[in-house]
This record gives C-alpha cells, sequence and structure tokens, in this order.
C-alpha cells in the first residue's frame, strides 16, 4: 500500500541548518513540504536567500509562528538557542518536532545553566541512533533533540573505545578542525571571507565551548569510570565540514583497537569505519549522511588516536535531524540520506 | 664602520623554502644574493618558477654543486632530506651553513634511523634561539640546523610549562593544523588544490610523522621527567600557517600558566604572547617571524592548554634561518624580520 | 512495466570526470553499475581513489580495455584525449557510448588540427540538447560527445541573444572563472593547493584555449553573421564551478534581452533564468545539473552582458553525460539529475 | 642631513584600508605613527582588531575627529565614501591630505551623481602617478585622492594602448576577479567566508560598479576617441588580489602590442611586465606595491588582449597612498615600497 505523504513544516528555513533540512526533504520521496519559516526575512522568497533549493525558488517565507506551523506532520526547528521550546510546547503532542538547536540536548540542569545559562527546558530522545540502544528511543519518538556537530563526530569517534573500556576516559583530548557553516549565517566581521579564507584559529578553548558538556554527556553514558574531556574547537577555511582528532590513554595495540570499532561499527549504515591505514577527511562526507573514522594506537604515546570526518551540516544536523525523522515516522531510516560525497 | 655586505648563496631556490628565503634576505640590509641554485630546474629563469621575487626575476638558476656554492660567506640549504650532509661536509669549516632540512636536527641516532632510515648524520646546534640557553649556542656558530615547522610552534607553546614544571609532560597532546606548503612544490595528487580547498584531514597519525621525535627532543632537554607526545598533524585549506594545540594534563590554574608564560617570554623578540583572552590565529603571522602564544587551564579536564600560531615557512623555515644567521654572524638577531604579519 | 537496469561501465573511473558520473550513476534509479576501469591505478581498489563514493569502495578497478568494457548497455568514457577514438571503434555499434573528452566535439577539421593536433577522429551528436533542435539529435543517439565545460556555460549564456539576432557576434568576449577540477588529477606543480589558494591568474589567453572553436562552432550554428569570440580562461581557487561573463555589442534594452531569454529557457528543465537583478553564483550549482542565467545590457558600454554559473564537472560534463544517457536510452531526461546545489 | 621624521596620522585604522597603510608605514624609514583613529572602534585596542600588527598592539583607538588629526605631517583617511570632504576642509592646507576613498576621484560632477549621489566634493590631484604626466601633479602635493582598486588595475592594463592608438577604445572589455577584502569589514551575510569560499559570482553586472566611471575617466584622458568600456567585477574566494582581463578591438599584432607596453612601462618602478607569454597572477603581488602586466593578441578575434593583477589592498590602496605620500613629501618614490610579493 502506498503510504500518503508526510507534510512536514521548516522553521528556520533561511539558515544553514533550515536550508539543509530542505535539501535533503527535497530529496525523501515521503514526504512534502509544508510551510518554510523564518524571523526577520519572512515575506522574502526562499529563491532569493537558498538560490541552491531551485525547486524551492517561488516560495515565500512565512512567520516563524505556532500558527503558521500547527497542521503539519513533522515540524524541524532551526532556530537560536533558547527559542524552541516555546514553539514546541503549543505544538500537539503527536506532531513530530524535531529540534535542531541545543535547548533539549542536556539532561543535567546544571549544565545548560553553565553553558548557556537561564532555566533548562528539560530534555528530549537524544538523536543520535549510533550510540547504544539509542536507535529504540527514537523510533517513534514525537519529540528529538538533535545532536550538536562536534558531539557528533566527537561521540562517534570514541564511543568504540570508551564503551569497550579500552581507554582511560579521565584523559580524553578533541581537536576539532571545523569549517565556518557551523558559526551560523548572522554576519559578524570574524566570520567574513577576508578573515577565515588563509587563516586557522582556536576558540572556546579551556572547555568553554557550549558542546563540552554534551560530549561529556554522550561518552559518560557508556562508561561508569569518570570521564574528562579536554575539547579545543579549531576554525579552518572551509564552509563545511569536521574533522575531530581525539585520543585518551591506552594500553592496548592497534589491531586490537581497530577490531573493537570494525565490531561496533559493523552494522550501523552511515559509520563508515576506512581500511586501516586510510585516514578521513572531511571532502569525502560534503553533503552525505555518513561519518568516516580511523582509529589507531600510538604506543609510544600511550594513546589511541581516533579521527572522523562529518559534514556538519549534513549528518552534524540536517542529515541527523532527517534520519530522526525516519525513525520518528517508522520510515527506513536510510530514507532519502546518502553516503555518498561530494568530491573534488 | 660600515661593514661590507655579506655574500649569501641559496642552494634549493626553486622551492618553498629557498623562495622564502629569498624574500627575506631581499629586505636584508648585511647581505647580497650570490648564487642561487636548483637540481632539476637548474637552467631556468627564477622568475618562472618564483614570480612574487620581482628584483630577481632574471637571474639563472645555476646547478646545487660544491664549486657553486663555495665562496660565499652563508650558504642556505633548501634540499631534499639527506642531500645536506654530502653538500655540508664539502664546504669549509668557516662558511656559516644553514641547513633548512632535517639531516642534522635530532641528536640521537636511534630516533633518525627510525624515523628517516638510513645513517644518521650527526647533529648541528639547533636553530632556535628562544630555546633556555639555545642562544649562546647559536652565536658564531658555523653550522645550524634550523628547526622543523611542526617542532618550531609546538615547543614553543609547551615549553615554558614543561621547563616551569607545570605540566605532567608524559601526557603531552599536539594536534596541528598546517597549510599546504609544508609539504612542498613536488607534485602529487593529494595535494592538488581541488584536493585539498574545502577539506581538512589528517596524516601521519599515531606518531608516525617525522616531527614527532624532534617535539619529544625539545622538550625532553627542558625537565628530568619522561616526556611522552602525542602528535598529529592535519592539513587544511590555506597556503601558509600552523596552528598547534598543545595540551597537559596539570593543577595549576589559568593566571598561574599565564604568569609563567608572561615571564618566559618577556625579553623574546618574537614570541608575542597576546592579551589573555586573546586567542592566536594564523593570519596574523603570515609571512612575519612572529609566534603568537596564548594559553589557560581548562581545569574540568585537568589540562593546561596552550595555542600557538606560526607561518611555517618564515619562523617556522626561512625566518628562523635568517634569524640563525644573523646569530651566527654577529649581527643583530631581529635584522631583516618582522613581527607584522600580512592580513587580512 | 518495469524495465531491467540498464548495465553501465565507467571507463576511466579515478579521474574527476568518471568520478562524478560514477557519483551521479549511483542516484539514478535505472542503472547497475559494471564495469570501473581506470589506466595507471588499475587494480586498486575505488575507495582508495574516490573515498567519497562509499557504496563502491570495494570495487576493483580493471583495466581499461575493450574487453573490459563489451557488454555493457551504456559506456562512458573518461579519457585523456585522444584516447576515445580506439576504444569506441571496437565497441558494437549499439552500445551507448557517451565520450566526456573532447575527440568528438569539433565537425571542423582544421578546428581540430588548429587546436588539439593530429587527426581529426570525427564528429558525434553534440550532447547539448539545451540548443535549437540538438535534442532530438540526441534521442536514441549510441555515440555521444560530450561538450566542453567552458563551451557549455558560455554557450547557454549567449545562445537565445545570438540566435534571436539581438547582439553582433563578431564582438563577442567571455571571460570565465574556474575552479581547479577543471584541469584534472594529473598532478603539476602549477595545480597545487599552495599555488591555487589564494590567487588568480589567466592561462590560455589570446584565443589559444582549445575550447575556443567549440564556442565559436556552437553559437556559429545559430546565426548566419560572423562569429569571433574573444574567450579568456582564469583559474580561481575553488575545487569546482564556472561563471563565465559574456558580452557583446547590442542596441537593445535589458528588458528586451531579458524577455529573450524567458522565452528562450521557459521549458529547459535545467536552465534556471535568475529572477531579474539577481545574479548567478557558481555555489548555488554545486554538485548540480542546472546552469544558472542572468542578462542585462549596459547601454553606456552598448553592449549585452550575460553570466551564467555551471558545475564543471556535473552540468559541464558529467551531469550533461548522463542527460544524454537519458535521452539516448529513450529515458526521461531529467533521471537521477537534479538542480539543487550544496551550499553553502 | 637627516630630516627628522613625518608624523603621520591614520583615520579609519580598524579597517582594511587604514590597516594596510598602518602596515607599510611600520616599513616606512621616514615616517613616525602618530594618531590611529576610528569609528564605532575608537577606545578599543588596535591589537584587537588588527592583530597582524604586533608592534602597534597596545595603541588605542581615538575618535576620528579634527583635534586629533590636527598637528601631524600627513593624514591617511579611509573613511566610508562621504565622510572625507569634511575632516580634509577642516585640516591645514599644508598637511598633505591622502584619501583611500573615493570622494575626490571623479571630476565630473555628472558622474559623481550618477554613481555615488549627493553633491559632488570636487576633485584632487589623482594618484595614479604611472599614467603620463600624472607624478608630476603629484609631488609636492598636499591633496591626493588615492584610486580605486578596479580602476588602478584596469587602467594600468589598458592604459599603452589607448594611449598609443593600438585599440578601438569605443570597444573595451574588462571582466575583473577581485578578493573579498575590498567589500570591507563591515559585515554582511553575502561577505561570510561560508558564502564566499568555493564560489564564484558577478556583481555590478551592466556597468552599474562605482569604479566604472573613473575607469572611463583615466583612459579618456589618453585619447580624443570616444571610451566606452564593459566592466564587470567576479568576487571570488581570496582575501586578497585582483586579476584583471581586459580587451579591445585592435588590427595590430601581438608583437606590436608588446613592445608598445615595454616602451610604456620601461621605467615604472612598480609596474613589472612578465617575459612574453608569462601571464599575471594575484599570489605573485600579494603584499607588494607591484602590478604584472601582459599583453597579447588575439587574432582571430580581432581583440588585444591585457591581463593585469594587483594586491587590491597594497598597490590598488595603501600602497599607492604610500607612493602618494613619498611624492607629496619629496621623498624617493618608492621608499618603505617594495615589489616582492608573498608566494606562495
Amino acid at each position: 500500500m502506498h503510504m500518503s505523504k508526510r507534510r512536514v513544516a521548516v522553521a528556520g528555513a533561511s539558515g544553514y541548518a533550515g536550508g539543509e533540512v530542505l535539501r535533503l526533504l527535497l530529496g525523501h520521496p515521503d514526504v512534502e513540504i509544508g510551510a518554510v519559516t523564518a524571523g526577520s526575512n519572512a515575506g522574502e522568497l526562499l529563491g532569493t536567500l537558498q538560490p541552491h533549493l531551485v525547486p524551492l525558488a517561488d516560495r515565500v517565507l512565512e512567520e516563524t509562528t505556532v500558527e503558521v506551523l500547527a497542521g503539519h506532520d513533522v515540524v524541524f526547528l532551526g532556530l537560536p538557542h533558547g527559542q524552541s521550546a516555546v514553539i514546541a510546547e503549543a505544538l500537539p503532542e503527536d506532531t513530530v518536532v524535531i529540534d535542531c538547536g541545543a535547548d533539549f540536548r542536556l539532561t543535567d540542569p546544571a549544565a545548560w545553566e553553565a553553558f548557556y545559562g537561564g532555566d533548562h527546558a528539560g530534555s528530549w530522545p537524544y538523536g543520535l541512533p549510533e550510540l547504544p540502544g539509542q536507535r529504540e528511543l527514537l523510533r517513534g519518538a514525537a519529540r528529538v533533540a538533535v545532536p550538536g556537530c562536534y558531539p557528533t563526530v566527537s561521540t562517534l569517534a570514541l564511543a568504540p573505545a570508551v564503551a569497550a573500556g579500552l581507554v582511560d576516559p579521565a584523559g580524553i583530548v578533541v581537536v576539532a578542525a571545523s569549517g565556518t557553516s557551523g558559526a551560523g549565517k548572522a554576519p559578524k566581521p570574524s566570520l567574513l571571507g577576508s578573515e577565515v579564507m588563509g587563516s586557522a584559529g582556536a576558540y572556546g578553548v579551556g572547555g568553554t565551548h557550549r558542546h563540552t558538556p554534551e560530549i561529556v554527556q554522550n561518552l559518560g553514558g557508556l562508561t561508569d569510570a569518570e570521564v574528562r574531556v579536554s575539547f579545543t574547537p579549531v576554525l579552518v577555511p572551509m564552509p563545511r565540514g569536521i574533522l575531530a582528532t581525539c585520543s585518551a590513554p591506552t594500553t592496548i595495540g592497534a589491531q586490537e583497537a581497530y577490531a573493537a570499532y570494525e565490531k561496533a561499527y559493523a552494522d550501523e549504515p552511515f559509520v563508515h569505519l576506512l581500511p586501516a591505514g586510510q585516514w578521513p577527511q572531511t571532502k569525502s562526507v560534503l553533503g552525505s549522511n555518513a561519518v568516516h573514522v580511523q582509529v589507531t594506537v600510538d604506543e609510544a604515546a600511550g594513546r589511541l588516536v581516533a579521527v572522523a570526518a562529518v559534514d556538519n551540516l549534513a549528518k552534524g544536523t540536517a542529515g541527523a535531524a532527517v534520519q530522526c525523522m525516519n525513525l520518528a515516522l517508522g520510515l527506513t531510516e536510510t530514507t532519502g540520506l546518502s553516503t555518498i560525497g561530494l568530491a573534488p
């Protein structure tokens, strides 16, 4: 029997996350795109703001209001942090709401207050199906919190090692080189092309980046041992992509490490453990929902080193959002998503 | 009294290191440029291969031979690894020879054999004047081994912390994002613009990069404690620049760490400790001999985090070479070098 | 009735054109991928050379021989210029052969000899269905010559004006900024990332680029007037994309020009005439088969100015190839192709 | 006799033009840097906004007022268009005022009103010493209007041909690929790194860019014939540099064209006519005051094609400003300026 298409709204359609959700939905066989909304850009043509989405060029952006978003089967929220809770509460309980923002990711109110400030809105099922046991929580869920881009790639790089007890999780170091789209479309001098091209710079150093507690939360769920993570994001001159270099103290060897990753990811459709010796590059996952992973052990340093690459807007945000929508709606998890990157 | 200018030869003038040495020498008041030599490019005009060096456009590249290089006060070697020793031995003992290659950097023959293979040529005074006691060894030296680009920036990022015993040097992690010029001018498919633009990728993972033992050697000279370094280089889409994110376990606080760096670098002309809270960016050091450094402590992770930026071809190679030449010749150390970057 | 899938081979699968053909074929519902072949890379895993094509990672590249390619319904050739003729002649007449190279594009033997040298192999139906009358020639064709990337974008930018007699085609000027992938994957020093990032440079200046006679041929087919084209390609630092700025003397006004383009492209699925005042950008067509076009008239200069953007590897090569395959096989022309770009 | 250093103020020191003026002045032996001023950034440390200017890191930006700027020998103005006139009028007549903005470039009030709007402030000696007769007007001048970046490179590319009557100046076409810094440091979404990296786009198409009348004015001064220029700027993904591809109808041959350029630029210190067959690249002029030029004739198209490369912030703005300051103060024209680029 052919099911009727689900009607989907996208709030924040003029931003990068919203635009990428739309790009993916346009190729999804089981949905039709309903309302597309924006804040200050409401009233403009989508074709002016997202000229790459040709089939939607004539769509007019509506205001992001509950009235506009109600009546859809699925609502994607690509809103600034702190704006999702009000909208979500006002939508019917059986509407599938997928939040690309941070509001419902953290379970610990203290962590929320320390890193985001203000009241903690609560937590929703966390949209990383590749975490042990997590996929089941997402099937049929009516609310999903899409993970942050850095937590996605860092967690998937380290999860097999932490879960199997192969490393000391109190000594984790993550340094992640990211493209600029993760910083969004709101213009700031430091994000101008003139500033970012030809330059690399760290920011949020010393554990102050808001994605830090999310990484700790994810890895902490995999072990009873103490988890401490030194996380440093580095902005590098490319529009998309994150390459996370992750390490932790270990006493095992490289083959044992690789075998553990092979086992952990054998059945994951979007985690691609590369052949031993081949290292991830972000270009290979451009536009795709795949995460490329490799692992080895540096015996001289006594550390397991895992590297993972992700497209921050695809599997790092909008791809994960669609993957979770598929699970929430009971569709095949991989529908409308691809493991094929755009290279060169 | 006005001293006559020193006559300087540059071997490997068609490559990136040689080209940058020439760029700096053209602005140096106390030298005149003698022979410029190349391997397979001998016979060609420098203007064809290095069109940015307009004043030398009509110079013909000579063969890299002892005969051509002899008779200069200073000889810079920008040759592939393994080719410097034969040339250097045949040059007069009082000729100042500055080797931009790796041949004479490592003091431990076992480390040489493990990472480079073949016989160890020996070691020369190591051209990092900012290391404690090192400046004195370089004054008047007739042979200098210019440090590798990653070791320069990694060592300067961590030296104050290691020397003062503020961190556990057995748990050092360095992840360094580098522009592509460090890989040289010999064409390989993986270094094509089509491949590197828009992509980040780690290489030499697991402690296999040749600069690893050099970092260990430098930091090991500053402490009696065991030094273990997990070093991962990451190629990012920019022609020049390295940003090294370095961390190690600590129990001190951020202010104590900053104070130690302030003290260590107070009199260093080329190490620029940024005001607290401002983090290094490679664009700020483009073309300059400066190293920008910042440090903090991530108390939740229990790690001191130091970040340093350098131009891999300038202070990371050719600038250091000229700085060492100045010391070797008894000139003012900063002559012909600048702390001013080219930005944006 | 469900038709069985067509079996398709790709020769030159380790190169950029071949890789892009494979990327598109992986999303095409009516084909299955048969042999993938290479020259010097034969025997290697596709996953090593094209790591973004995850579903084909385990495929071994075979030798590019007639034996390997025979027995497929369709053969795509992504070979160096001059190598297609021998292969094509040996394949059965009813095998659809789509040549991404230049061998069969030019109809004038003198033009071939002047720009490519050697004997003219002949000409095949030219794979630009958007040219008046051309689509019909491609339906059911067994041989197709895929246009060059610059001719595609330049021709589509100017065709409506030339065909309608709105401009003097003896005074055409085309300056096209191109990403680097058009130069292919064979490594040359001038194409290194270190060389191309941060720099723009013209090449093939003065009408010497091999795509010049192809542009003249295309536009010449639309008018009886003399066609003269000054074509200058400019290499700019991006992996993909061509932006062609095209102009010619005119006496009409901007509205008349726009109206002519509107009429000419009203029914073309892949030519997207932007709303008046919005100008093409290559990012909007990244990975897509769309060509974005805009036109105006500079009355002070007396010239019509048309700008078009294309992805040189997609609609500029592999997308056109698949579009032509669809026509040749009698499939819907747009199958497996998209007008949606990957941005940002 | 040793002259005392001239005291120089820079207004707009937080912007790109102002920052580049400061970078050059720091290397100028005959000046000392006095006040550095800004608009909304007044009160901030220069080291925060221009971290590459290490020697000035501790300078506090003052307000841009006549009081602050008065009392200097030279005042550079790097202000938004329209703000220079008020400041300049209030400064003493014998203060050398060098305006990097557009206010005093155009001699024709009608052109000013058409392209900038508002009242025409008048015109000052035009700071392009390479124009015939212009150098003399700049010696000892107390007011100088620095040319726009596109007019500088386009004029120098075409001047020899127009002045010698080798081309029909009614059929000039200029397409210029530019880096993003020409658009300044004020943040706009379209100038974000995420938007500009990996993309090329034309703007100001159809003769609407404000630099169009300036190009016409410059070339019009070289001939009695009618000058018509079709000018299209193209934004490409690099921070600095302009490559102008310029052409015009001709009946001469390539050798005659080259000879004319050789003669015209034989004594120009900053115009570097490349050897025949070698084409300009912007990387060769990065940070330098040189303009690289090449010319040929496309006989099939009947057009002379000249290509020139310039650093838009150096010779295109701040370098020209310093060159004009040298002339105005009676210093050697080349003092503090270099023809050496920073590459790769």
